[in-house]
């Protein structure tokens, strides 16, 4: 098993327009850290983000990892081993003119922002809990911890840069709660070794990530890279043991659902060889759709199909069973 | 215990501008049939609806219950004790421009409608399966059956009559699965009696219900109706055993879902005496977004907030308890 | 030439669900009144619309007007030949969830509503003006009287009841500039006698009307209503001596403008025996595409191609000529 | 008057992410030349676009020109002098997936792509004309020149490099009609020099440019930019001698329309010491909405105020008008 370390590194603010900060073979372990989509400027209720931070140093994000041999018309696999919230606390914040129940730069209104207000959680990685405090009352309340990276992905097409605000068919920050420990996603390469990157830890978040900002905590990540040779996917895609996924991000949400589904019934028809309406109403009758972000300058949806609805097929040629075995037996190592 | 059957009406194809087929006092266990979307007239995959169907008289609708006492103001409470296919087959269809992924007549396109294809499937309550069964190929799948009614509203506000397969405000078509027995709906009353009426069994559907139908089928169910005074919800709401759910029913999507949360949000803040904003942020991060449907006049997203982030909340004064133990107290003497 | 009033009639408030107010041979010119949108009620600057006019007694429309032989599947023809304000005065406001640059019902935000503001203007139809006064400043400005009515249209398919403030297939409150005399306004006949109704008149408008109203104003109307057996439209279309115009309302704003491109690519395709693509060419290069409204229950586009690019073509056989001319030959005789 | 002159400099394929090919001093008149948005590669109908072009190297942009003095915070202006075709002819296309009236990669459907088919336009620049030929009949049309650039702007914000065929606040592929000789863009600037591109020039478009792409043809183009110091508009925008006109681009289409007519609002309040509200009624009731694109990765939406609604009223101290004049001088000299 091949480890490595990337630690230390200056951050990135965007996909694209950056050289590989560590290159790697198929296959390698990759251990790293993430700071918060704050960069770690927010540490009590008073600092507001708007004044502790500076456009457009948000969301910094980790990388890129280069992947050796990966060419554009390749996947590249990114397995999450482990994410573990690396302080003791997390923070999330309303933000003037961002989130999805407000007036914002393009939903463009004649209201004054909304309240820019922080929350401070408390983190018990042991006990697996955040606790919610309640910044006008007394109330407080304890969330399961279920920690989970808003941002992953590659340099885009077309040689493009691209805030790591932004989610498209290049990965972003989906801000989906399935890019968790045991998840695998899989991105289309668009330039030599696909320079992955990564951040935006959450130690949990609601679906489409409502106030526009979820629990956000630096992480010390694991991660293992693969490649897929050929298998380049049209938008990003993700699989736990139970379920397939197909993403898309755009808006309005109804094209982040289009794109979505259409791709999970194209994927279905693949793998079980399945005509083409028939996988349509297959997916109908048996997907998920639950919303990732409704708030990002691109939103996006997830397509899911349970894999009971998959009898005998295999994604990938199985990659991300075999990851999951590597990844246990890097964990039983430590 | 009162019960009463309401079976051999003419069935009705909207919501308003019908008078009464029942009227029953609050608290009354109510047996009826539904027939499914297509008016049992689909049976073999050579009936397309567009040649057995004939528009408007599409998804029928039994009812409408009125509710002795209901006024504008007020909520009705729909409880589903029971929802059995009645028959031991189900059908599911593509429409000509309709669906997710079909141009339609509001998405209008230069494309030729895609192809309009029957699935039958058969039906087995016993082994709680149903049958999928490819068209082009030998592909057959057993998916679970998780019955459920699309269609369940009130006589809208304004004097307005809406067809059966148009979601909003008063209910209607928001072809979200988590319609099954086991769950309880809330509606605001805009006409005396509130006037309830339901159809479009699904043996199950995905979320989104993308290609324009479930696994449509006719359906025995029971249902408890109650009255809440005072109570009016801006949008329909629902509740089971684990989770409060708010429902949105517009267009573009991300409408839907900002109509959803926003009541969440304010429903969220009435029950734990939060302020709204810190409602806003607990949502945010503890709250799930599923679609409902995607394909028809209005979408449908629903906003589900988890029971256990509710600590010692009651919604209505614990009148989904009240109805769930009616609910056995019924379904033991039978 | 036939002429009849139309007066005193009980004004209705949705298209569908009233029997005729009058019933007229093809070709008959009508004379009528309309009230503005608000009943009459906001006469000052202190007649919030909210505290005077009562939901949903909003919008009155004047009919409707049957047309003698007018049955599904035909056309009626609406031609404008004039409209007049009634007073020396009009109205406009903001009214609280209502307008493009605001939280709105479905929209859905946590900001409190905009402010509710009146402005009166004084209308003089001698010299074609109607005068602006800022009410937080000395500004004051006159600007072209333009007259023209936010709704017309007719009964419903399907039976619905549908509020006179939603624009659809059915015409209804389209709030398009280009609804002003010397216009021919085509549409669906649904029912027998197809039962017209208008109201809404506006001084003048802005593309969109952004803030939700225009300068509403009671209006003596006039205009003829004409029969074209079998040539019902899929959605209203507009000609004018110059344009021809399709119209589209709908959710989101793009399905809006596909609607209206969609029907005046198959239209242009019809009058000018033109392969489908190359009609769609020749809109995409010779047509405009002004906003009608971005406020109402649906948005409508307005598409529109100048009869130059149009040569040899002569809609409906020419009936807007032939209203023109009995429009000049009525206004004559007075 | 200082004249300079860009010629057979290599050219680019997004905003941001190039050096300046040529640095000038505010107001200074720039000769220079375009090509057309297929590079030149469409020659005949039967240069399908999909095979002669190669993704990402569509519609090239000339530049970009530095501008002395520019910093962030700071407008440019782009004064057009005179848009010319350089041929006798000129080229209008489908392409697979793209328009508004076809599936694409977003509004994702399970519609095989549309036709591809090429138009090929004579231009008669002397005569003012450009002849459509329709493909499938003999009709051959004379429609007016009236040309213009699809594609102008600035390096965008936040170092993002964002390909030419995106329309954005830094200006872009907006697709409007009216960039045409004789108007002035402004930009905000977001890095030193500002860095102006321009290309995409069309013979003439219809708003909404609805099957994807004009009449497309290159350009002999001069224009004059300039500075104004601490100006910088959130949007781009325009202004002729009858009107100003704010811009957005975004999605869904509704957004493009908030953004313009938010602009506009506060544009005009700030012009005439209106206060929000009363500039809200005040371009409610005088603005137009037209389309500029519904066709690219975003939709552009205008908002246009005539100057008769402003009375008194000069934005950038004139700036426009000034740059009349230099035009109007130049043209003289030549």
């Amino acid at each position: 098993m091949n480890v490595v370390s990337l630690t230390g590194a200056e951050p990135g603010y965007a996909f694209g327009g950056r050289d590989a900060a560590l290159t790697v073979a198929p296959g390698t372990v990759v251990e790293l850290t993430t700071e918060d989509c704050f960069g770690g400027a927010v540490r009590t209720v008073d600092d507001l983000p708007s004044r502790v931070c500076t456009f457009p140093y948000l969301n910094p994000v980790t990388g890129p990892i280069a992947v050796e041999g990966a060419e554009p018309g390749d996947a590249v696999a990114v397995h999450f081993v482990a994410i573990r919230p690396a302080r003791d606390w997390a923070v999330s914040t309303t933000f003037p003119h961002f989130g999805a129940l407000t007036t914002t730069h393009t939903t463009a209104m004649l209201h004054p922002a909304l309240e820019e207000r922080v929350w401070l959680y408390d983190v018990d990685a042991e006990r697996g809990i955040c606790r919610f405090k309640a910044r006008m009352s007394d109330l407080e309340l304890e969330l399961p911890l279920d920690p989970m990276h808003g941002t992953v992905g590659v340099a885009p097409a077309a040689n493009e840069v691209i805030m790591s605000i932004t989610p498209g068919a290049h990965g972003g920050n989906m801000d989906t709660p399935e890019m968790r420990a045991g998840t695998t996603a899989y991105f289309p390469v668009n330039v030599p070794g696909a320079l992955i990157s990564l951040g935006d830890g959450h130690c949990r978040q609601g679906e489409g990530e409502v106030c526009g900002t979820a629990v956000e905590a630096a992480m010390n990540t694991v991660v293992i890279v693969d490649l897929i040779k050929g298998a380049a996917p049209p938008w990003p895609r993700l699989e736990d043991d139970a379920h397939l996924m197909s993403t898309g991000s755009a808006r309005p949400l109804e094209d982040a659902f289009r794109i979505s589904q259409h791709d999970l019934v194209t994927w279905t028809s693949s793998l079980l060889g399945l005509e083409e309406l028939d996988a349509y109403q297959l997916v109908s009758q048996a997907g998920l759709a639950p919303a990732g972000n409704v708030v990002d300058t691109n939103y996006t949806m997830l397509a899911k199909l349970p894999k009971t609805a998959l009898p005998g097929a295999s994604a990938y040629d199985g990659v991300h069973r075999h990851l999951r075995e590597t990844a246990a037996a890097y964990l039983a190592e430590r």
